[in-house]
């Protein structure tokens, strides 16, 4: 079969995906001499193997047929029960039938995008937001339009709307944002469900990260806050236990779980019923808090020797965020740098991260990069966060150089 | 919000899709009285968890870091090596790129369908075919088209290209298909394969049981008589591994696999890495080899003795299939009969089954039920035989003194 004939045979769908820049990037990532803040990852080195051993054997000892067959497209019930009970815990009215249970949070995006989104739909999100979701509308053909600043919500939601291109939802991650690191405020929140309701639109509050935070006080989920029914919350366990499961919820009104268990049932039928039986041990033995108590001071620690290394490094004109909680920190060069061509100069330098304009869906944010701080070791990432230093001053030095 | 607005914003794809027949009669049939035939469920009670223990701890001895983490989107390439060695064993010209680990079959069907299909794009399948093939097919509404007989491959082919509805692919279970449990001989294959290449289109080569021939004599892959790149192969670990695991593949040209491995990004960025580093593991041991052998050892006895029930058991003009592997036998009743009718009387009788009807596209085959012979134990399963023929023959006295 021959490449052209294959190319015009491939779905609309097909032809609007676009690869992941961050999986690209990290492709040329791999010298092992290069510090690379660019994936996602948490840190696992810390993660209690010995607790998993005892956890596995327990499951294998005592649920093994159930385990290890088919089981049901809205997950273990067990395991939506706990689920259920600790949200029950936050003060949120929930049932295990609020819970579906996806192959990762990934998977969860794509469903709702599935479930909701005809091409040419419109989405609204976050500038800079998360690559993968921006992934997953583009492979379902939406149109999703940034927000730049939040305060200006209802103004871009009115104009779309009055131009006849009323969004499906609202697409936004409340805590420790993925890249910016920024946390929403309550205003900022429940202006999200009052433009919400006004304009009769669904709210996608994604969620990855909440439970990793460090410092700061707990907002409330805008799930919580939401009175009428409009809001589909996603969980993953990827952060706060291990990615290498690939386990994740969404929890939503019961009419809503209902349309998404046929949407998954043609997706993957279930997700991995041996690993939702090791979670929901591994929470009920309270292995799982546990963890992630010793995550949040891990990552407080290293978020800690980060910022003190960019105060150390960073030349003038370049500014970061702090966040409270999870896993990055977004970076900012002085308008007129674009991060594509730094990432050149810096794998020179050995040191690797994701460019900013990949999180923005309208190709803006040129001059801004994201930093993972969960997965490098201090000493490691104090010497990354030199050498990327080193690199912008280069950059800044051959700029200055040419007179621009 | 309200169920009249919810439904007025779900997508087209979503409308169209439908529940699975199989899962929603499984929910009536969960008396424990019950002897279901319905599900395709693998018996697992004798499946090695010594072994699959021993495994484990090795995995998370030697290979814990990574296979907790993130992984590579296309699969961790050890499996993926594995995978194509074996296949190379049988004469089959492949190498690791050629793979893409899915999180199980039923997601490979829906990859491949989301990166071939615009809503209307015709798929030629078989009459009946798999269910699940059809729920993935339908949700990105495809149209599927039923060949009868295979030998009138060409006929339907030919009109509807001429009718401007030329299909995207011919989706085919070679080997012991589910429902039927029939198996395709050479000529049938190349048939498909002829055709394929006179119209230029795919070839989706559905092989979930293909490892499972306890008797007659294997028929080459169609993916190895395809001297045109023109077909995709599917495997899973489903039958011959543990369906809770939830891993399957795809084989196909190094050309589509690069554009697969951008849908799975969007979809759920990589199959669950630690059931990964276990399967190539548990290959590798050679466990795998000898849990198949015993599978067919098992299936074959129960499929002799569902037979045996069968001849027993069964009024005059009830026909059935005799399969030479897999995990199902087909039944026909005389024309006329409805086994919708007879399911709700089969289950007063304590029998469940899979109606036919579920596995037509074209609505046809209301006179035809699958039979699972894998799951249920001997005994209980002759009983299960003796109940549906009661049920049967309850059906066809009816229709008598009705005077139908």
């Amino acid at each position: 079969m021959q490449e052209d004939y294959l190319k015009s045979i491939i779905s609309e769908n097909a032809k609007n995906m676009r690869r992941s820049a961050i999986r690209d990037l990290l492709k040329m990532a791999t010298r092992p001499e290069i510090i690379s803040f660019g994936g996602g990852f948490p840190d696992i080195t810390a993660f209690p193997v010995d607790e998993l051993r005892t956890v596995i054997q327990e499951v294998l000892d005592e649920n093994a047929i159930q385990a290890l067959q088919y089981g049901e497209t809205l997950g273990v019930k067990k395991l939506r029960e706990i689920l259920a009970q600790r949200y029950r815990d936050q003060g949120i009215d929930v049932t295990y039938e609020n819970f579906i249970i996806t192959t990762s949070s990934q998977q969860a995006i794509d469903m709702v995008t599935q479930l909701f989104i005809n091409p040419g739909d419109t989405i609204v999100c976050g500038l800079p937001s998360y690559l993968g979701a921006l992934q997953a509308f583009y492979a379902h053909r939406a149109n999703p339009v940034g927000i730049p600043k939040d305060e200006e919500l209802h103004t871009v939601v009115n104009a779309l709307v009055a131009a006849g291109k009323k969004p499906k939802f609202i697409y936004a991650i409340p805590d420790f944002q993925n890249p910016s690191g920024v946390t929403m405020n309550i205003e900022q929140r429940q202006n999200v469900l009052d433009v919400a309701s006004k304009f009769d639109l669904l709210v996608l509050e994604d969620s990855p990260y909440r439970e990793i935070r460090f410092s700061g006080e707990p907002m409330p989920q805008i799930y919580s806050m939401d009175k009428e029914g409009r809001t589909l919350l996603l969980g993953t366990f990827s952060k706060t236990f291990l990615p290498g499961f690939r386990l994740g919820w969404i929890m939503a009104p019961v009419k809503i779980i209902e349309r998404l268990e046929i949407v998954k049932q043609s997706a993957d039928l279930c997700a991995p019923v041996f690993n939702q039986f090791i979670v929901a041990r591994f929470i009920e033995k309270g292995y799982f808090d546990k963890n992630v108590e010793r995550i949040k001071i891990n990552y407080r620690n290293k978020r800690d020797n980060m910022i003190a290394a960019f105060e150390k490094y960073m030349p003038e004109g370049v500014t970061w965020t702090n966040p409270e909680g999870g896993l990055f920190l977004f970076v900012t060069l002085p308008e007129g740098y674009d991060t594509s061509e730094l990432f050149r100069i810096a794998i020179n330098e050995d040191v690797a991260f994701v460019i900013g304009e990949a999180f923005h869906c309208d190709g803006s944010g040129k001059n801004t990069l994201r930093i993972n701080f969960s997965y490098m070791e201090e000493t490691r990432a104090e010497e990354g966060v030199r050498r990327l230093a080193n690199a912008i001053r280069k950059m800044m030095q051959d700029k200055k150089a040419k007179g621009q």
